[in-house]
């Protein structure tokens, strides 16, 4: 009757890297959540009978090279919500992923993770967001939909600030059939802390040309209304699946300015990513990638599965200078 | 032989609340731990033969709405004790929920609990104490008592000042048959960080008029020995089982307030709590409360579950202001 | 097909103690890991055939008495790795434990813990590393060897930096046949936030005199490069297992300090633990320990099995001051 029925899971992802950034010598060195980011979580389904269920997902992502959390202030970081399903849809409250995060990782060859992912390394969409509620519509002719808003409880904010502030409206579309996959995703955010709103949009698709390639397309176009953002991206990338096992994707990816001044300026990346699955729980993948800014850029980076490591990523210095990067690494799902 | 028995458990509550505070506007927002405290936690049972068993929990809150810690000092901030059962009763050492946690939730019909519960709203008896040495009788004759003793050691601090401070003393007893339950506790903090010495007084009873009604008095009395505290706590209420899944409370608390000055003045609340359990792990709640504070007293509020949450609960700042509150809610145990 | 094999586990282990400090009066108190240290923790092991296997072990100290993390900053601070094992032996990456804790644990018949252990109470080697790659041997010829090397990323620090940093290498090697262990160990600790480099060595036996005595002795010696560290440590200790579920444990312990001015100064530690298996998860240990420092010596404490939790020790102000306790705890596993 009812019995619980969580499931503990995780991902413990390591990599060695080394990462050469011009002006700045070379780094050789450990961390982690290249491939997937490293969490471990709870999740369950309970069936409530006629076709209803109470759904839960709570995950702490942690950085598995030191044991710290990915984000200090917030241990369920990843995803902290209830909700229910039927055949209308499913609904979510609470911390959760937005349709960015999901779609991100179908736009590239890449998953939209390791170093290799220039879309990943660049696009600012948020990943998750606080005090959301969430609905997902069921699948119809190969269309399915999501819709995300948020508006953030502060802890100790007066009451009169917190009906306005923190309004997220994050809206996405999905279009999938055997060989093709197309997804469009819009984010609004407008922030009391922030001194701007800030718009993104994403248009991804890829496409099985035989059973062992798919190449994908990407495009977005992000902007701030103070002026501050005003930038448009660009990835092609393919990947070539050897065998049943093992995976090699290429892409080339190019990030176009609006803007000029201090830390402005195109940039673009050329990366290679092997996977090899030593079973469907465990992955090594080794990465090659080339990032080079132009102009006064300076402020790029190359990142991995987990957003939240940026501050620790090293980036140059010298206007217009690129990173040169391997990258060798585990992942293990449990 | 003797093989691990670890239980993995907990709640995830979220709920969409709009609350109308005088004199400062009104908000409407996503929260954490309306009707139970979100948690997770482990905890197991060892039979040692004989009777004996030994016995731990760890009990980690968190914030559902946003993935945050409920206590960002205390990971399991709500249960972190070992402790051995038998005949005689049960000790436990580590942080430990009061004889005054146990007992509030039966001193209403809201089970101590959603913004509805005056009581819990305005007592300040401790949920959960560090470093205590807990001792629960076994029932005797439908009595059972529990004492709580805490000395915490607190980081870093000299040993002489160890030896004094942080003396918590908690006693409850509680007398139930089938259709009658009383309970009476009393609890004495004397803690170097606080100026005053604290007593808070609590006796409450319920019974079942019928096997669809139940009713619920309490009464309290919390005063400080600097004479900064010094007030008595009345509540009544009554639940009607409309059906084995559907429940109904009404109730009313007043507070009588013996000191004058700025913050105080008496308090009474009048609200309605609707349960549905769309399963034994699955319910959904709805709360109705209107809080009237009289006097100059503006700093009262609404809360839930988890006592933690408080500082983010909007308060007014007139004199005597009220609060009215709708709340919405599904609390999901596994 | 490679389902998930994910281990639950943790220990919660509380004590009361009555500690005497020369200078400083008594305490008695409630305190966490005294015969192990309070965890949580998941892990793993999947057989990938051919006599491979993927590893993880994630593991979460806490401090049973009052629920904190034992590192606020590094939720799994006690292990945090990804890695693989073969006939060949095992490498882990990640955050682990040193060769120095393994080790630790067999140079006295204390198991390295609770207050008993002069040389836990005294030694300084590192028990777990950030960022680390560690390899194990197999067993070969009743030898086996372990080495430890870690480059550490530390979050927003320059390349340059990070890239000549943080240089720890830990080398173990024991020898083990039926009744005669032998283990030599070195740590070479070179940190960029450290004004010198540290450098330990340790060396422990112990031999089984009959099924019920076994005998152990172990000595070590600390130095750092500019001069501010420099002693050796002596331990001997012998274990009798009066029954199968009971053993008392007897050491003295010798700390030879080679420097002179305010701190330093020699100390001893005569100590006897008693500890009484009630199952295999479940155990009671009684600790009566002195410690006599000498000469300017007034900076050491009595420890338990948790290094993280030194700051709340109780020291003595007193040069040459003397430290006396009485323990008595539980420690249950699951």
């Amino acid at each position: 009757q009812n019995a619980s029925n969580v499931v503990l899971y995780g991902v413990v992802d390591e990599f060695v890297t080394h990462i050469k950034v011009e002006g700045a010598g070379a780094v050789t060195r450990l961390d982690s959540s290249g491939l997937l980011a490293s969490r471990w979580g709870m999740r369950g389904r309970e069936d409530l009978g006629a076709g209803l269920a109470a759904n839960f997902a709570l995950e702490y992502g942690f950085n598995a090279d030191n044991g710290s959390a990915a984000d200090a202030n917030r241990p369920f970081n990843r995803q902290s919500w209830a909700g229910m399903s039927g055949s209308w849809g499913e609904f979510r409250l609470g911390r959760q992923n937005t349709p960015q995060f999901f779609m991100n990782g179908k736009f590239d060859a890449f998953g939209g993770a390791t170093q290799a992912s220039g879309w990943n390394n660049v696009t600012g969409t948020a990943p998750r967001v606080d005090d959301a509620v969430g609905y997902f519509t069921p699948v119809l002719a190969n269309v399915k939909a999501q819709v995300l808003y948020a508006r953030g409880a502060i802890a100790g904010a007066p009451v009169a600030a917190e009906s306005r502030a923190n309004r997220n409206i994050h809206t996405a579309v999905e279009y999938e059939i055997p060989r093709l996959y197309v997804g469009l995703n819009h984010e609004i955010i407008d922030n009391q802390s922030l001194a701007f709103s800030q718009r993104r949009l994403g248009l991804g698709a890829s496409y099985a040309v035989t059973s062992r390639w798919r190449i994908y397309a990407a495009t977005g176009r992000e902007t701030r209304s103070d002026g501050s953002l005003n930038q448009n991206l660009y990835a092609i990338s393919a990947g070539w699946q050897l065998t049943p096992a093992s995976n090699l994707a290429f892409g080339y990816f190019k990030l176009k300015d609006r803007l000029s001044g201090a830390g402005h300026g195109d940039a673009d990346q050329t990366s290679v990513l092997y996977r090899y699955s030593l079973s469907k729980r465990t992955t090594i993948y080794s990465a090659l990638s080339h990032l080079q800014q132009h102009g006064l850029r300076n402020n790029l980076s190359l990142g991995g599965a987990a957003v939240v490591a940026a501050g620790a990523r090293p980036t140059t210095a010298v206007p217009g200078g690129s990173i040169d990067a391997l990258q060798l690494g585990i992942t293990h799902s449990f």
